[in-house]
């Protein structure tokens, strides 16, 4: 009695077979469910050497333990597999309400193995679960396909869908859900179009054990209860994270043409007053959510609808392809969304293409004829078709990441390829501000913002630091932060309405009856993340402290205008603070977990190294 | 579309792991599905040299492809293990409710796999599989079990169950169901036992895809309408298999006395009208049945209630105990009934036991106290009951089967243990029936009627007679009696009511939309004896002629009393039936499949017979 319905799904694609097993309960007990399951899972069933895209990889799709139960942000979940993308460990949450209905119907997890011969979805109805023909819909937009599967299906199913690029095996295809929620990087959605899974349709009507149901209750009021009275909360709904990109604009952090710069001259264009004016047509939350963040927009001027766009859209798909009209960016988002890409490595990509067309190393020839200037929005919306159809030989060049394209490209486009370990950075300038760099520099699936948003830190103490407390904080930050996606629940009432980190334990504990602090569950949180990191050591032939190596841009090249400008970190300033972080880790100098702090986390018997 | 539902369910008892799998196609169309998919599973899934009651052995509960369709006793199922009790192969076909649920949750098969750590029952609900509690039923009896399950699930739950005897691991306890239908023979109760699966409950909603349901109606509908219009309707519903008792008593072939003779001085107190008027309260038919055999009783003398005795009861716990009180015989039933234990197996025991007593190789210490006369009723109420919870000496050593008993008791007791291949022989005394003893002595399971029920056929050509024809005969209903536990339908439509043949074809053209003629039927029906003959083969070590030996009695020991006193059949002419039927076989001198016959029937590549 975990408070977990304590099963796992398993789906083999080639042969038809479906599986339900219980969750082995040391297994919850070591790494509570969510990413943690995911990480666990990706570990001990995929088989090392393993081709992403592959029969051998697998995708695991895992509510976490609180996800589907009332509580504030209680409903993300945590997609796991080999990326495509990088080559490593990939893990993705996404919002919105199809955790709770895999828990309702009493599932951990959801692992999908093998390769289907056909298109087909998944359908999940409590116990039934069947693979059907999905034929008809191969091809189809994610939000179309949403949409007709919940008129065929009922309104209550929940569906998650690829789009066209996760068919066309794009590296950074997402898995879309509930019109507007993605889980977006590291090719979460490849996995799932090379397994020729279209969708995946869920309903469930279980209850979800819980060990104190009383105090459970009691600890979920109280935490609404903050999130509901804070400060923050009218602001916060009202904008959502596009609160964020005048902050960003006025510090030096807005990705600005490919990253050339952390200010963009017609940032006041993209800001979140004229978004909420100009496009927003509703607030929308997802499961459990007190202070929703979600905006559905319409664009008159390209009569679309979109969620979004949310702030690393913005960004990317905004200021650093140099667009300055919201509504533009609203349909690039929107074209993203329908054709299943993540946004973030879209808009990296394209930067980088742009830049490289005004450095005169793409010509029209090779873009097919676009005027890739930065700042030309209709040719960024061709290209985003391009890209998800892989047509053309830039559309096709830019699907496979920016690492792989400046490698083809070369002539010194690497230097302004924005990424680490394959994975094209979000939407936070790095010239000056060390502990963001390093959270970058060192984020489990690569350069991704979510696992440790220490840029407000730079800022508070000093961005040019390099300091080992700055090290220590983007450790705490990676500790907390992919302990929410562990437990199934979104970061952002803490974040942004200040809701205190104690409601969690004790929520957990009421749900499983038992007892663990919050510094138990943050202890599970290095155990999850010591075992990424040995996936990329196990993974990654010659792995090491030079895959922690930030993009060259933020450690060669001054940032150009904005309260950067003239500001790089030096590289020895980055490598200071990478040898901060290893040491507080306990990895070794070359970034590897040592012996001591895998025994330390318990995990030496899992990753194989031998006793003393 | 083969009109099944394609889905086989694996519920492994050691883990909690269940599966889906669909069926593979080629394994149905070669082997049909209900007893021919049970063997083929057995021979694919279950290892050489399995321990019977060890993990690695399996329970394959397998509905047959025309079984929950309305059609002329399609009411039938079956269970196939590795026997407990021959160490051969076991298929033990039941009738009642239970098949039709299976089918309309969709499975063409249920595989228990590996042992539960605990007391478990097997919940289906549809697509819900759950692996519930039961400790608080272990040790209930059967049909108190069946009750009280169906009063906390639902009237509409079919339920089998074991009783204390399979718990125990009799090595011939049965399976119950539908209060008074069983899977018999070979331990299949037993295997249930050792894997502490107390009962398995059902529920179906599902339809079963038919390729032509007007034509299916149509073929249906005309073998309905022959079976009510037939002669024999009204007797044969009245008295059901009770029928035959003064028919074989008059012939001499009831067993009597542990099969010393074949006619009882006290037969006509448990002929069919004595039955019927004096404790049959009213009748009772499988899932789908024209012609309902089954009697539901009451017998005041000893106030239960039994569904029985049928024919074989009757001869085996009645005239071959030399009971003559059907009230007694109804008792005796009851008990197997409730504790799970096969009324035939345990009549043969019983028999035995009662002979080594009156010749004086078991004393009263021996057996417990009981004076073990012929005919002492009392005592064999209270030694079926020892036999289910294997108490005492002789309760114990029963328990194991006569051919173990025999064996330690010894002293020429293996002389009467009328038993084939370690299995006790059911209800028909065969001193001079050639036919019949030729069924027995090379029937799949060991000495069981129902694989060719020649014993008419003896009586109409000429019972002693040594004739090819002979031989032939029984092959032939060695391929259409199994058959029908292939499709799933009770063969008594045809045996009793003389229902043709040529609905069944038809029937399962219109099912699976493929043409097959009778003979293509009784062609997989001979491909499915010869894997089950090449079952007993690799298992057993030496496995050959020996095997097929018939009891001592029928060959060395002059009946007594009846038509057939001081006759017995010549061991040479039993061993020239036997030559006779292997050389139509295609079987060489030691009754072995030869590599032809294999290749004839494609299986020499399943069973690994080298190419040319």
């Amino acid at each position: 009695m975990y408070g977990y319905a304590g099963r796992i799904l398993r789906v083999n694609l080639s042969t038809g077979v479906i599986t339900t097993e219980p969750t082995p309960e040391n297994v919850m007990r070591d790494f509570l469910g969510g990413r943690g399951l995911g990480a666990y899972l990706l570990w001990t069933e995929v088989p090392r050497g393993a081709d992403p895209l592959g029969p051998e990889n697998k995708l695991f799709i895992s509510p976490g333990p609180l996800s589907g139960l009332l509580f504030p942000g209680a409903g993300k979940m945590d997609f796991t597999c080999k990326s495509p993308l990088t080559g490593g460990y990939a893990g993705a949450s996404m919002g919105g309400m199809l955790t709770a209905e895999i828990r309702y119907a009493g599932y951990d997890s959801i692992i999908l193995e093998g390769i289907s011969p056909k298109p087909v979805y998944l359908f999940i109805d409590d116990d039934t679960v069947e693979l059907r023909d999905a034929s008809d819909y191969w091809g189809m937009g994610s939000f179309a396909l949403e949409r007709r599967l919940k008129d065929e299906l009922g309104e209550e199913f929940q569906i998650a869908t690829i789009g066209p690029a996760g068919e066309n095996l794009v590296k950074y295809a997402c898995i879309n859900h509930d019109f507007g929620r993605q889980a977006g990087r590291g090719g979460v959605g490849t996995v799932m179009g090379v397994k020729k899974v279209k969708a995946i349709a869920v309903r469930g009507s279980r209850s979800i054990p819980i060990a104190d149901v009383d105090e459970f209750v009691r600890v979920a009021k109280e935490a609404y209860r903050a999130c509901k009275t804070a400060d923050m909360l009218e602001e916060w709904t009202r904008y959502g994270t596009m609160m964020v990109t005048s902050w960003c604009d006025e510090n030096g952090t807005l990705p600005t043409r490919n990253f050339q710069s952390g200010s963009f001259e017609l940032g006041p264009n993209i800001y979140a007053p004229v978004f909420r004016e100009k496009i927003v047509v509703t607030d929308k939350g997802c499961f459990g959510c007190p202070s929703p963040c979600g905006k559905y927009s319409y664009s008159r001027k390209h009569a679309i609808y979109v969620e979004g766009p949310e702030y690393e859209t913005n960004g990317m798909l905004g200021s650093d392809l140099g667009l300055g009209d919201i509504e533009d960016i609203a349909k690039a988002n929107q074209l993203c969304d329908e054709l299943g890409l993540d946004s973030i490595s879209t808009g990296g990509c394209i930067a980088w293409a742009m830049e490289c067309y005004e450095k005169g190393l793409l010509n029209q020839e090779q873009t097919g004829g676009l005027d890739l200037r930065f700042g030309n929005a209709e040719a960024v919306f061709v290209l985003i078709e391009r890209i998800a159809r892989r047509e053309g030989w830039l559309g096709n060049l830019l699907a496979e990441g920016v690492k792989h394209a400046a490698a083809v490209v070369g002539q010194g486009s690497e230097k302004w390829a924005i990424h680490v370990k394959g994975m094209e950075q979000s939407a936070y300038a790095t010239h000056d501000a060390t502990s963001m760099l390093l959270a970058y520099m060192t984020a489990d699936v690569g350069a991704h913002h979510n696992r440790a948003w220490a840029i407000t830190y730079d800022i508070a103490v000093g961005r040019s630091r390099v300091t080992p407390e700055k090290a220590a904080k983007v450790i705490e930050l990676q500790h907390i932060r992919p302990l929410m996606d562990v437990l199934g629940c979104c970061r952002l009432q803490w974040v942004e309405l200040g809701m205190s980190l104690e409601y969690y334990a004790p929520a957990l504990k009421a749900l499983t009856g038992i007892d663990r602090s919050w510094e138990d569950l943050l202890h599970i949180s290095e155990r999850i993340w010591n075992l990424t990191r040995m996936y990329w050591v196990r993974e990654v032939e010659g792995f090491g402290r030079n895959w922690d190596a930030p993009p060259p841009r933020f450690v060669e090249e001054p940032a150009v205008g904005g309260v950067t400008d003239g500001k790089f970190t030096p590289p020895e300033a980055a490598q200071q603070m990478l040898s901060y972080y290893y040491e507080q880790r306990g990895w070794d100098e070359n970034g590897i977990p040592t012996r001591e702090t895998l025994e330390r986390l318990g995990l030496a018997e899992l990753v194989g190294v031998s006793p003393r």
